[in-house]
């Protein structure tokens, strides 16, 4: 049998895995719950979920005492868990650990005294639970999201923190870092991007070049899966990229003995389970 | 009598003010002193200096006891204070107060825990003397000059503190202090950068537009005054530039009523003075 190497970084991100075990364990507990919007883009997840009666809440004011309620990887502003805790519905806090760091930091650098910037997407649930934490602090700030935006919105501080969007892009992070530095007196940085992509693709190359063949496994129209499939295919030539086991063909594993798989971050454990078990499978003759 | 308006940040910068003020001072009092380097690049102010018999130290080790020595703008570590403090020599300190304040940054910087980047030129006088104080701190930093040189040298560390030289140029310290951001976890920055030459650059601008001439004084081979004659003549090409008053023109000056003057950074007052009192000359009779 040829030898399977999976990449430990493959499919859901830490946080995205938190929430979706937690939505799970909620359905299979409680029989009935409501997510506060949609917990990751996947088909096949959604689905899994609706069987388990875990819903996507459309409005707060369809809960009722009793009700369970979880709270995505994004977070939410300390008034809305205040108002479903007033509400007496049974909250299960799936926020990313990541994103409760960037809440601590920004409580943190208004303690300290500085005026704060929020680099990242304003409106994004995320960014809205960072400025409900600002706001609860009694701070003030901005949330910017490019460099037009950040000289626009430039506040006349000489002291001035920042931090950014989990999922923020490094490139305008540093521009903009790097511009505040040079209006400033004082700056300090909390660096809460998350390096969940960047050490996922990292691992895709080194993989890539220890196997025969890779798999990669995700959405075709999933822009980080794709990008996964071209960076790999870019190392070896011999890479595939399937959305599930039933795409594997058998003559692509004939003659290969290490074969590497990875997942973009929307995957399922399941999908790629069942993946690695066909692997299994065309290759116990080899 | 045509009106004369003089940019207030015509000539020196604070610090450079200080240190010849110093050093002219001592001269007058004591008779004789040592400055630990050459104070400025300004043959005039030089060739007065020495008359005052104020002249450059070679070494630390011509010092007798009761000589008098001036530490110039740029600073020097604590162990070269304490050694002239042990030889028992009389100190004049004219370290930049802006200088100082980079020292006293580090230091903070230092007991708050964090690992120190200086940006800023191996081996000038000001960085120096800056690790001098890192290390009389115990902090542990480097000295980078360039992006190179930055990423060649990037720290392992988590926790990482910037001051900069005060004549950093800003567009380095931008980039790197974007690249430092974006590869640790939290970042305090001290933008050390003494905006003396921005400030003089700005202040032509506004003065260039408001008069019918601008005088730029100061060396031709003088980076910064050519830079500033430049600024001058794109926004009013009635501007020129001059070494002393003698170079002055009658002509230039006919039917003019507002008269601009501004001066880089290494032309002493007097010079001003004398280039004023030229230019009251020709328009007295306007």
């Amino acid at each position: 049998m040829a030898e399977i190497k999976v990449a430990q970084s493959a499919g859901f991100c830490f946080g995205v895995k938190i929430a979706v075990d937690s939505a799970i364990g909620a359905g299979k507990k409680y029989g009935k719950a409501y997510t506060n919007g949609p917990i990751i883009h996947n088909k096949q997840v959604v689905q899994f979920l609706e069987k388990l009666n875990v819903k996507e809440l459309q409005s707060y004011s369809q809960l009722q005492e009793g009700d369970t309620v979880l709270i995505r990887s994004h977070g939410v502003p300390p008034k809305t868990e205040r108002m479903l805790q007033e509400k007496g519905v049974n909250i299960i806090d799936a926020t990313c650990p990541f994103v409760k760091k960037v809440h601590e930091k920004v409580r943190q650098l208004v303690e300290e005294g500085y005026y704060v910037i929020i680099i990242g997407e304003e409106g994004h649930p995320e960014v809205i639970g960072i400025l409900g934490h600002l706001e609860e602090s009694g701070g003030k700030g901005i949330v910017v999201e490019n460099m037009e935006d950040l000289i626009k919105k430039f506040p006349k501080r000489n002291k001035v923190g920042i931090v950014a969007q989990t999922t923020q892009n490094e490139e305008f992070f540093e521009e903009a870092v790097g511009y505040i530095a040079s209006n400033v007196e004082e700056l300090k940085v909390f660096n809460t991007i998350c390096d969940a992509t960047s050490v996922r693709q990292e691992e895709v190359k080194r993989l890539a070049k220890e196997v025969d063949l890779m798999i990669i496994i995700g959405g075709k129209h999933s822009g980080n899966t794709r990008r996964l499939a071209q960076i790999s295919k870019a190392i070896n030539p011999e890479t595939y990229h399937v959305e599930k086991a039933e795409e594997l063909e058998k003559k692509w594993f004939e003659g290969k003995e290490r074969i590497g798989v990875s997942a973009g971050a929307s995957t399922p454990d399941w999908i790629i389970k069942e993946v690695v078990q066909k692997i299994k499978e065309f290759t116990k003759d080899s």
